[in-house]
């Protein structure tokens, strides 16, 4: 039987117009492949968006290794800019041009070329378990988390499960990310009382508390970093106020900050720090504070063992690089995985993620696929 | 001779609608009168502004009063808010309605009248200088400054003057300014490198420098207060960016103080302070800062003595109020003034000044029109 080509897949899937969240046929297209291929095939869908469940062997099967990924792609921008179609996948000297192509077209191109392929030519003793949305780059609340919630309902399980994101910065091999930092938003809306800028002390301004509030949560070391972990960070993001007369105190304001935290806090831990932050100000300033909160992802670590080794013995083994184990980066579904099983990301590298004329080099995506192919004969091996 | 009626010449001269920078037939129909009395007048006019020169007795005369004001008013704003027309002068149960009646035509009505009575029933030994802008509410640059200009170039002299604008907060008679506090604004634009909210380290996030910068400005005692004046104060007015996305650190911010100073500062150190405090800042936080200042004005006062002893006699002898020598408030036309004599500032009281079914008392004219009669009297009698 042939082996199945991951470029080629590739190239289907980044012709699928998918930006979040039009399915735009990709994963009815993925469907018919793993169907095809002896796959049990269901929809998880919820909301507007659909997710594609796939298992090969028994379900429940103590050895079940899954792959996690999403055929979703962000908007293409102006179309003008692009060099190549953002829905061509044209390939020009062994790189592939299109919306997807990086993230993360590829990736699900080649687990799943990896698993068909597996499963024709070596039928392994465990299953192997695909889930697949529509929905990563959006707001990702019907994607992953409702495959996952399908998977409770249904009993279906996954021993470990490799997400395909990019992951390497600069080099193919260099980086497996074993956890990611939590991801939280906070919004302050500072009250006082409007006046005239020539009696300040017949108003009560909003803004001198917000610069200190703003000053005190930019200031703090949040920690040093952890074990695994990098030091988490604290960026403030927006202050508003919109008063354009320069002889009037306004009577509010506001401003953001958002925070990356590694696993020596917890989103309540550091809710209760900035509200707390938050009635120090408002009290020595004699002003309302408004705090709103929004914890996007906990922070999550699947410690350095099995499964990350097995992964980095793949990766060296076809590549000659020994990856680094990291928490570094922004959030991803392994963030909801990681309450299922133990999760690990590895794939490509990221650079052209999200800009145009994203791309891929074409040795990039065989490389990828022998790495997954690798991983699998290695677990189910072992 | 018929006593001239303050009280008509305010109506009709808030049936004149004079909003910045129309002239609206209020100076005219003041050099008409004012000629009648046998005042010189002349037109100082610059840009889109009238002003109206007027004196009476001889060019330089060691004892000339001057008198300073404007006839045009703010904006009416929402007429359908108005109660009564707010050009129509309506007098119900002894209150005048329309825009300007206290800010300031009844101020320039009482004073107009004073001289026009004292010139025609007991000619004084000196001379009577009036000067009238059409722009005290706008960028006032050619307003007063131009009716000055012209008296340098024409030799023209005040020993004295008196500004006509309200200065009593609630009560007639309370309160006479010798002085105001200058003005200043500052707005700083903080530029850094646009991010993820993920990688702070990898931006320059301009917020942190502005909140440092703004909660410094804020937090310093700039005085407590001298011997005439109260303490300065600094008022943060707006801090911008406009940043929707919390997963970006922008690259730009920008926020603005407002100063009201007193003697023990001039506008030149508040901008070394302003300048050198952002550069500490923009040198900690590896930003750059852009400052741009505005001085309004610089303070200025005119000490407690002949002129202010003058005023206030007048004030007390004809309302039985003492008042109080006051530097509060924000600014006038007095700030100009000063640069060429000795300027007071006594008028209505002010509160109804600006807003919707702004209004005086019949009786505030009349008995502001005897206060400055008396003022008169008793400098020519000196």
């Amino acid at each position: 039987m042939s082996q199945t080509d991951p470029v080629e897949l590739t190239a289907e899937l980044v012709r699928c117009a998918s930006v979040t969240p039009e399915e735009g046929g990709a994963l009815q297209l993925l469907q018919a492949r793993l169907t095809a291929a002896g796959f049990e095939c269901r929809w998880a869908d919820r909301g507007n968006v659909r997710n594609l469940f796939a298992r090969w062997g028994d379900k429940g099967h103590p050895r079940s290794f899954g792959f996690n990924g999403h055929t979703d792609v962000v908007p293409i921008g102006d179309e003008a800019a692009w060099t190549h179609p953002p829905f061509g996948a044209e390939i020009v000297d062994g790189v592939l041009y299109g919306r997807g192509a990086t993230d993360m077209k590829s990736g699900v191109a080649a687990f799943v070329a990896a698993a068909i392929d597996l499963v024709q030519t070596a039928p392994p003793d465990g299953a192997i378990v695909i889930t697949i949305t529509g929905d990563e780059e959006g707001d990702a609340v019907d994607g992953t988390c409702a495959l996952l919630d399908h998977m409770h309902a249904e009993a279906e399980q996954m021993s470990v499960c490799l997400v395909g994101e990019p992951t390497c910065p600069t080099t193919m091999g260099e980086m497996i990310k074993i956890g990611r930092r939590g991801s939280m938003t906070a919004w302050f809306e500072v009250t006082g009382v409007q006046g005239h800028s020539a009696y300040p002390h017949r108003a009560r301004n909003p803004l001198p508390a917000l610069a200190r509030l703003m000053d005190r949560l930019a200031s703090h070391e949040v920690d040093r970093g952890t074990e695994h972990f990098d030091a988490s960070t604290l960026a403030i993001v927006t202050m508003d106020t919109g008063n354009p007369a320069t002889n009037v105190i306004p009577a509010r304001c506001s401003g953001t900050v958002n925070i990356r935290f590694n696993d020596a806090h917890s989103g309540a831990s550091l809710s209760d720090w900035l509200t707390d932050e938050a009635a120090q100000v408002a009290e020595a300033f004699g002003v309302t504070i408004d705090t709103r909160i929004k914890i996007s992802g906990e922070s999550f670590l699947t410690p350095p063992g099995a499964l990350s080794q097995l992964v980095a013995t793949a990766v060296e083994a076809e590549t000659g690089v020994v990856p680094e184990l990291s928490t570094s980066g922004g959030t991803s579904d392994a963030r909801f995985v990681k309450n299922h099983c133990p999760v690990v990301e590895f794939g490509l590298v990221g650079q052209s993620m999200h800009k145009v004329d994203e791309h891929v080099a074409v040795d990039h995506i065989v490389q990828l696929k022998a790495i997954y192919a690798r991983i699998l004969r290695d677990y189910f091996a072992a």
